[in-house]
């Protein structure tokens, strides 16, 4: 039996907590995480604050197996995360020379000014992650990997390493869109899940053209059990007199 | 002096993690505590696990002044958040008679499933909020407001409270975008930062039509003092022979 590998994500930025920008990069791991057999257990947004952030990522390192934190390593006053971060694991915090030589084979000589090269800081010992587009690296220390605020830039990293994460048993799915309401499908679908203890059935409300409706998830490890938690629900929703149609996964629900 | 007024905001769900769906609820209330002078300090996604919707609200309603959960209200046996918010005050749990007259007025009886009465289930002793939508209604429980998922019923909801709630002074800002990138801007803006420390400036990347520019977010309780910062930018921004653009507030970035 394969254990349960957790992660956590961590957004560090006031922008997000204003209201001013829409946070991405929560629901883009949290899928790919999933594909990986890794399970996001929890997110955090905190404010570009030094003990907020030193805080958090030493109680979320501790508490699960990897940690994502985004935001706040660019060249700016307001950009604090990699200084944080060194002080999280009480490390020596400097010039990162690969990275330094990273900037450098991207910028010409007058154009790597002092606030660029401060992206090449990093805690002693970090292991660089390459950035493909705009070469400013993130990095990682012991499970704690560093990434950019910016989504494109941070899913292009995350691209390339993603396949060195060590994921448990991948966490599949079957999600079926019905137009009964909730309070209709709610008891059969609890019996269902009475009847199905190793699957995971999550119901989410939806309005769409005026008519109330849920989509229903049934997840688990075990592809077998998934299909039968899933015929039982498809079953319900004809016997309820209501229509059942797949939909393909993952979603964005409005 | 008025002290600040913090908030936190609780995201509960399994499908948020899942990437599944994508939150709107932080951003939304990110945006209307900042108009009400209400700050927010933190948010969090947790799954629907008893022991760490507990544990989370108990934290976070000793931490900040204000605590607003989203999503878990519903019928379902996956709707959790009510019994865990009696679970963390150490509250009985059971139908509360106000909430069961709402949805008796709304749904016809033999439409008032045992299902759709677990919505009228609270802790004992809270206070309701009014759902214009769909009647069954939030509630309140000292200073934690339980609101439900769907962005559009939660809106409503919140609507019809916010002017109860008492912020501190209201957080002003002005946004400027500039087609300077951050790395050249940086050094002038870490300077323009120190010269007025009662403002907080925040630089955000942006690539558009293939450029890479920045929003340059000036923010402060005092509005001569925004003013001057934000002229103080315009002016650097011009030296560095770039351009600068008054944005309207919030604005969504990509």
């Amino acid at each position: 039996m394969v254990e349960t590998v957790t992660a956590c994500v961590i957004v560090i930025g006031n922008e997000i907590l204003s209201g001013r920008t829409k946070d991405a990069n929560i629901a883009y791991l949290g899928e790919r995480l999933n594909a990986l057999g890794v399970r996001l257990m929890e997110a955090r947004v905190v404010p570009d604050v030094r003990e907020t952030i030193i805080a958090t990522v030493n109680e979320c390192r501790a508490k699960f197996d990897y940690v994502f934190t985004t935001g706040g390593i660019g060249p700016t006053h307001d950009d604090i995360t990699s200084e944080c971060i060194a002080g999280a694991f009480d490390l020596p915090f400097g010039r990162n020379p690969k990275a330094e030589a990273l900037l450098l084979s991207h910028y010409k000589t007058e154009d790597l000014t002092e606030a660029r090269l401060r992206m090449a800081n990093t805690p002693e010992g970090a292991e660089l992650l390459e950035n493909p587009v705009s070469k400013a690296p993130g990095f990682r220390v012991e499970n704690v990997y560093v990434l950019p605020g910016v989504p494109s830039i941070m899913q292009a990293i995350f691209s390339l390493f993603e396949h060195t994460l060590v994921g448990g048993e991948p966490m599949l799915s079957e999600t079926i869109s019905v137009n009964v309401p909730e309070g209709v499908m709610a008891k059969p679908l609890g019996e269902i899940q009475d009847a199905h203890p190793d699957v995971e059935i999550g119901s989410y409300p939806f309005f769409r053209m005026g008519k109330l409706g849920a989509s229903l998830v049934i997840r688990g490890t075990d592809g077998g059990k998934v299909a039968a938690a899933a015929s039982a629900v498809r079953k319900a929703v004809h016997d309820l007199g209501g229509l059942a149609a797949d939909e393909p996964q993952p979603e964005t629900q409005t």
